[in-house]
């Protein structure tokens, strides 16, 4: 016989009880009980006390498999709310979710994050109060603050770590700016935040690559459902992988290298080469929109900037062997023309393995994934054990 | 605040406790009540079941933190064995190991894997009979069996899929032909195996790549001190990652494609380079020995294919950001010039921040490891949840 190796057991700590319900895998306390092999009475307290914290709801009448039916669980998303802080090279947007990472307001406007931490995270808190009024809630229902930064981010304190474009910014404790909310705050770059974001609420059990193709590339690895950060923390960061020019040319790398991905194909590449090549544009995202309106030379440094990423999402393809990719961004908007000449470039070198099965996708909402992501990050972060316990106490 | 999202309750199933008395994390009943958070009670009776079926000793005693000072617990790596079986291309090596992976007796020959599943599997069974009787040990004592065989493997059901290098092999049942031991038997491709193998007994929780150079080339992935398979398993699939020859050439692989990593850098296109280049030599062993010996355009052929596979491992690093890379395999015997040759290319290219700290070793064994990886494989399987239930009952 051949089998699998060791399955941790299964938790029965009320946070787990709370995502057991929430994750849909039990509704009733005899699933619970028959789920995580704790006893009938320590189930009913513990799930006595989620009511009591107003997590869990109680309704309705399931199928009974003989004897009286039992009570229908349900998580409470409305338990409180979270605030969502997406900072990006030049914007801020600031929402405000359920804990299920429903959007129930959200407010931003452009904005240098090189005006630096205090100005920037200033208008973070301003907003964040906008919001929630705007959502006719107060600051005591705020239940934790996820912010995503384009860099990156030692994960355990919320500092960023000698981000490059994001002068001023490094070692800056970004939780301490949201005291007013004496909450959890949680810190991560924008990629894996992004990343976070396609999961969805309802998680994923995949290996999945997300793909973020903005002024820069970077990309979110997900293994197995949770964002994979690597020794440094700096997994995903493959803007900075070198790629032989499809002209023969060298191209210079801010980064001081050749070749790299992201002085090949970015939206500043993009944008150096439009303006090379005499479009009438001024910023990424008028290439953008000139491709997105079926503009022929847009249209081709869009399909070419593609193929260029997809020689290196192939070598990852084979190496990750991922169940999906999904590209998002701001270069995205451009749509099928980036989309196609990704696929032409992975399904012409990864191996037929690994690419039998594999979705190359569009995101749905690359406007929206990082502050649903941002969302997601801080309800973890108020579910999970320790913040289950404050709840409850 | 910020803090690291939710961590599993751990467990206290005999299976569990007994990991963490093999691990070093605890050392007495009392140590496992407060690690487990179980009661005294059942830490009790479930460790009393371990020392019943001879998988704890118990015997000395410990500090005292006031009261009685404790009674030590240790695990018995003599409860058991496992045999350990390492197929290759040509060769088939069978080790007997105690539950710590440690050999007791070893045995093996060249067998060429083309000579299909029941030849090879039946001289497999013969060598367990003889390396068990060897160290003076009866099937009886056989706990599992782990298997490593050079091709990609359907984990679950032990059965290769497609393996090119196994004709004759597809779908093929392993296990079964190890029946004369009614056990677990555990099969996964060579690299996995290794990668275990380099994890060692103690196990880690580092990501980690383990990178083989023989005939072609393959890399063991390791997420956390596990080994990631990806969605089809076929994870770590480095071999036909595309990359620019250093010399402008053009180079067929026998997949079809053309300048695959291991067409231009591998065992095998080492023997083909060095016989264009007019050496005295008949297998890629011959070049590797020269080179070892200091021969001067060995040595250059050498170097030159670690470059080749440092510039896919710099984009990995970039990607992964590991802990540790460890080379192995035949070609790993050359020692410092293919290590030199994969490490000028990782540092010329990978991130600072992802190299910083980056180990690039060689193998300590590389001749071992599939045998050591395999006698884990087999160790975790019977010292699972369900393995040690088997034991207990």
């Amino acid at each position: 016989m051949s089998r699998v190796v060791q399955q941790p057991s299964v938790s029965a700590s009320p946070a787990a009880l709370l995502q057991h319900v929430r994750a849909g895998r039990a509704s009733s306390r005899a699933e619970l009980a028959a789920l995580t092999g704790a006893s009938r009475n320590t189930i009913s307290s513990r799930v006595d006390q989620l009511i009591g914290a107003d997590l869990l709801l109680e309704g309705g009448r399931g199928d009974s498999t003989g004897g009286r039916p039992p009570t229908l669980l349900q998580f409470n998303s409305r338990a409180g709310c979270v605030l969502a802080v997406d900072l990006g090279v030049t914007s801020v947007d600031v929402a405000v979710t359920d804990l299920s990472a429903r959007v129930l307001a959200t407010a931003g406007h452009p904005i240098d994050i090189a005006e630096g931490p205090r100005a920037v995270l200033g208008e973070a808190v301003r907003l964040g109060a906008e919001v929630l009024a705007a959502a006719g809630l107060s600051d005591a229902d705020v239940r934790a603050v996820g912010v995503g930064v384009p860099g990156p981010v030692e994960f355990s304190t919320g500092r960023p770590s000698h981000p490059p474009i994001m002068p001023g910014w490094h070692d800056h404790p970004i939780p301490e700016a949201f005291a007013r909310w004496p909450v959890p705050v949680v810190v991560d770059n924008d990629v894996n935040v992004m990343a976070l974001g396609e999961m969805g609420v309802t998680g994923s059990d995949l290996d999945v690559l997300v793909v973020k193709v903005g002024t820069g590339v970077g990309c979110g690895v997900v293994v197995e459902g949770r964002v994979y950060r690597g020794a440094q923390g700096s997994a995903g960061d493959i803007g900075h992988i070198h790629v032989p020019a499809p002209d023969g040319r060298t191209v210079l790398c801010r980064c001081g290298n050749t070749n790299c991905l992201e002085a090949l194909a970015s939206g500043a590449s993009l944008l150096r080469d439009a303006l090379a090549a005499g479009l009438p544009v001024s910023s990424t995202r008028d290439v953008v929109g000139l491709a997105a309106r079926g503009d022929g030379p847009a249209l081709e440094l869009v399909r070419q900037a593609g193929r260029t990423i997809g020689t290196v999402l192939a070598a990852l393809v084979n190496f990750f062997n991922p169940h999906r990719i999904v590209v998002t961004g701001g270069v995205a908007h451009a749509g099928l023309p980036l989309l196609s000449g990704i696929r032409e470039s992975v399904y012409a070198r990864a191996m037929p393995l690994a690419a039998r099965t594999l979705a190359v996708e569009l995101s749905a909402a690359p406007e929206l994934s990082g502050r649903v992501g941002a969302a997601l990050m801080a309800v973890e972060a108020c579910l999970d054990d320790d913040g289950v316990r404050v709840a409850l106490s």
